[in-house]
């Protein structure tokens, strides 16, 4: 335990010292770097391989099921894929060095806003493997070391990665230690991490909930949550009623494993005659159980099955959907804010008025007006690539991509002056 | 204490409630209000001023010296100036409803990035009476409610402000629980605080170490600390030298409690026979005693104590400095990231490379260039008003102020648009 403390702590003092040059790198240094990354990893092809065949070897004993082991097999065309989205970043603009703002005070001295590294960044996930080297590049790309720790199903997947990684940050000269990756899955090695504020400026955990609970109940630095999305479409009385079933079918069905498909429909009760039984037969065909109140059940019959109090704060993430049928667009709103998540919620309705009244009222990430919530992305977005979803309010809000990975200092240059 | 938790939780409720109106209110609304609570303070004169007396008789049992008594001191004239103030945030720009980015993706959607009130926004201080009034009016300016928990010395005023500021808000037609001030100051209140994070977006703890590590200790939100201020001025071998001895008299001297006031000067040991003999004899004039380094002693002789390694992280507050010989900038910077406190530093120079080397390797949240740390403040970087100054690199770093009490989301807006 002191061993595992002592450790840790070795990492952070190292990830500072990486992350200081780091920030001083310009755009094309963290490109090079990145390049020479993602040619690191094809040259690794074989040892990350061999790693991912312990994972799999391991996987039973862990009791994945055949979706989970499925998504932890690398390949070389997955490999290839890997090294593939490493030089996509490079493409993308580097946030930092951005003036934000900028100006003069009348006793002359001069104020710069600018963009900067936020130092060092902790990422705390359970996915993929490949999530590795999604969230390294990203990390380097915006001239933050970062500190990596994966689950245990993919540790020595993850490890063959990292070591890639790192091998093409020496190639490129920088320092290996732009890239950590924890050596062991202890779940306190988490609970160090997250009491590390010395070295570590924020943590961003992905993953499930006991693991984002873990990380929040002992962080001691920012925390930015990657949680679940429980959202919503409403259907307002003024909606193009085909339109709402279009979008309510792609947002619920395109991929119901999501934090942003919908989770929850709403309808109102001036539509709900005409809209239910047709969106309800869609929805079926696409194998979603229905789950409804009291007047969804009247108007759909043995359709669809009561809906429980329960039913509104669940995050599905299958092919389940609750139905609630509401008398006004304020009431949407109210349901939105009480059973909700804040994480991306839609209204479909050709009124402007009403429309505007949800984006207003509704406190989410992400607010949509005829459109479904699956854009709720840092892809879609157009950022290019993504950390993930925050979940949080404060310092990254929705989708999390470069500019997040960023924060900024102020610049303050003058003539000698002094304060009267 | 299941009390106190209870009475928490339902202050929570309340505040997010009334938070959610006030988010919709516009800047005129938002106005008035505060041009009802600056009259309902003035109108409160005499309740405040007898609740201020409770507070001064129990100051000595809380051993208050005669300076803290003073500042505790409320009476007509400085009522007066406590209104003048929220008077003056009427005239500062509304934060919210800016668009901060705007872009419409190829699939025609149309993605407005927009400024918007944080929701409930926790304040935890220890100082004079007047920042209920002062924190209270920036919350309620930049659209968010209030939860303030003061000191123990200042209870019975800070009770008798924060309902004025009620009053002001319920004759403008807003909720009195925009703004509420826990009724104790039990340390348990804090940790409670801390802990409701469903009803507290972010809680900014402002005053001593133990206050904030309580805080920190327990916080499952953000957390935006306002800690210490270590601030160094550097001056380089290419420096102004009067300039220098300016700037540093400066830093030191104009105003020694705050925390942005030079505790180190670090000094380029071309210069440093030159220039510390002179800077020495005006620090001593202005009553400053100097710690110094083998080589600032070696320069000055009997007129400076030696300095030990806790001195350079020390933050005196105090008409005390620390000096230090340093041979390079490059030093300089080391010293400064290693026993500083990442707030407010500043390099003195004509060397431009020097200037540029500095403000992009000390990571700090102000870094300033021939100017004196003493302006690393909301009012002097023209933000009008300030919560205080963060010493975290996120959500706010440095200068708080109103911009830094909001955050963004997105509006997503299109015509049907689903994804494939």
């Amino acid at each position: 335990m002191a061993d595992l403390g002592q450790q840790i702590l070795e990492m952070g003092k190292k990830a500072r010292a990486a992350a200081r040059i780091l920030a001083l790198c310009n755009k094309d240094q963290k490109n090079a770097a990145l390049m020479a990354m993602a040619d690191a990893i094809e040259a690794a092809e074989s040892d990350i391989i061999a790693a991912n065949a312990k994972d799999l070897e391991a996987a039973p004993g862990y009791g994945l099921n055949a979706a989970a082991v499925d998504r932890l097999r690398l390949d070389s065309a997955r490999i290839g894929a890997m090294a593939k989205g490493v030089r996509e970043v490079v493409a993308l603009p580097d946030p930092c060095g951005e003036v934000i703002r900028e100006w003069t005070r009348p006793n002359g001295m001069k104020i710069t806003k600018l963009r900067v590294p936020i130092g060092v960044v902790g990422i705390i996930y359970e996915s993929r493997p490949n999530v590795t080297a999604d969230a390294a590049v990203l990390c380097v790309k915006s001239g933050n070391a970062c500190i990596l720790r994966g689950g245990k199903e993919a540790i020595h997947s993850n490890a063959a990665i990292a070591k890639a990684l790192s091998v093409g940050a020496v190639n490129a000269g920088l320092s290996a230690d732009v890239i950590q990756l924890v050596p062991f899955t202890d779940r306190d090695g988490v609970r160090l991490l997250a009491e590390m504020d010395r070295y570590l400026d924020v943590i961003v955990p992905r993953g499930g909930h006991a693991l984002i609970e873990a990380v929040v109940e002992h962080a001691r630095m920012p925390v930015i949550k990657h949680y679940h999305g429980v959202c919503h479409v409403y259907v307002d009385k003024a909606a193009d009623l085909a339109m709402a079933e279009k979008i309510a079918v792609n947002a619920k069905c395109q991929r119901p494993g999501v934090c942003n498909a919908m989770e929850t429909l709403l309808v109102h009760r001036d539509v709900a005659e005409k809209f239910l039984p047709s969106a309800a037969k869609a929805l079926r065909e696409k194998g979603v159980e229905l789950r409804g109140d009291k007047r969804t059940c009247e108007v759909l019959g043995a359709e669809v099955k009561a809906a429980t109090e329960e039913d509104w704060t669940t995050e599905y993430l299958d092919l389940i959907l609750s139905i609630r049928v509401v008398d006004s667009l304020q009431e949407a709103i109210d349901h939105i804010e009480h059973y909700g998540s804040h994480h991306s919620d839609s209204i479909v309705t050709m009124d402007e008025a009403a429309a505007r009244q949800f984006l207003a009222a509704v406190d989410s990430a992400a607010v949509f007006w005829n459109v479904s919530t699956r854009f709720s992305d840092g892809g879609e977005f157009g950022f290019g690539a993504e950390i993930g979803i925050s979940t949080d309010k404060l310092h990254a809000r929705g989708p999390m991509g470069l500019e997040e990975l960023t924060t900024y200092k102020y610049l303050v240059t003058g003539a000698g002056q002094v304060r009267g």
